[in-house]
């Protein structure tokens, strides 16, 4: 399969709330009132700690069928513990995001915890959210037809 | 403020298709049927960089409040490029998430494009979702109460 390019675009409709594209879907980002928002949905780094979930649901799956494992069950927890003062106010040692994330995997198959907790180390490492979340990516910003490299 | 946590449940209904839940919202992430997906809902990198612009929408306009910024118009739009070898058949050179992710900032505000920059600039330094994509993050999983670290 060749490299495949996703995109996004976000509508900001207020100082937190986001309407967001994604192909044929629409979806809401928001914040709770106690970070300024009108909470009409789940805040930006809940969907980033959704979007690692979703990613290791499919690889687990792909893993799985070629490990020749049945997944009869899978709960995935995702969370983290994150510092708002440098986003809100300006000033903090923490650094702005997740200063570490924790992965709950609650599965059940056919084989042992050994041949489990393999499926998920190989899934792990072929994760493309956990690739981005867990190693650096270059990203550059584009600003009325001037580029510019922030990193 | 203090340090938040923040957390999400995901549940597996397909192999493909997870439900998550984040406090009282819940969105569904699948795939499109090209990565095996029936095209439920948005897909777990799509989601990804809607946190990303979703992060950027509110950073930009607290960093703006602060500078006495007028933000009259707000548009991000976010890509990347992936290559989905690595996730489905396990062997490629390339990395198993973006590659690169590109920011298309669309702002109208009442001051010159100098302090938009700046403004911008500053917007990224202290977007948490930013933070965890620009650089190393640690990442923890349990596991049937086994702790064990993949990094």
């Amino acid at each position: 399969m060749s490299i495949l390019n996703f995109s996004i675009n976000g509508q900001s409709l207020s100082a937190t709330k986001l309407e967001t594209k994604a192909r044929s879907f629409s979806f809401i980002i928001d914040e709770p009132p106690t970070l300024g928002g009108n909470d009409e949905g789940p805040n930006p780094v809940e969907y980033l700690l959704g979007s690692y979930a979703g990613c290791l649901n499919v690889v687990l799956h792909v893993v799985a069928k070629e490990l020749e494992i049945t997944i009869q069950k899978l709960n995935i927890e995702v969370n983290g513990d994150l510092d708002p003062n440098k986003f809100i106010g300006g000033s903090s040692l923490n650094r702005a995001g997740f200063q570490n994330i924790n992965v709950n995997i609650d599965i059940e198959t056919n084989v042992n915890v050994e041949q489990e907790n393999k499926l998920i180390e190989t899934a792990k490492s072929r994760c493309p959210v956990n690739d981005n979340l867990s190693n650096t990516t270059q990203i550059n910003y584009f600003s009325k037809s001037k580029k510019y490299n922030l990193n």
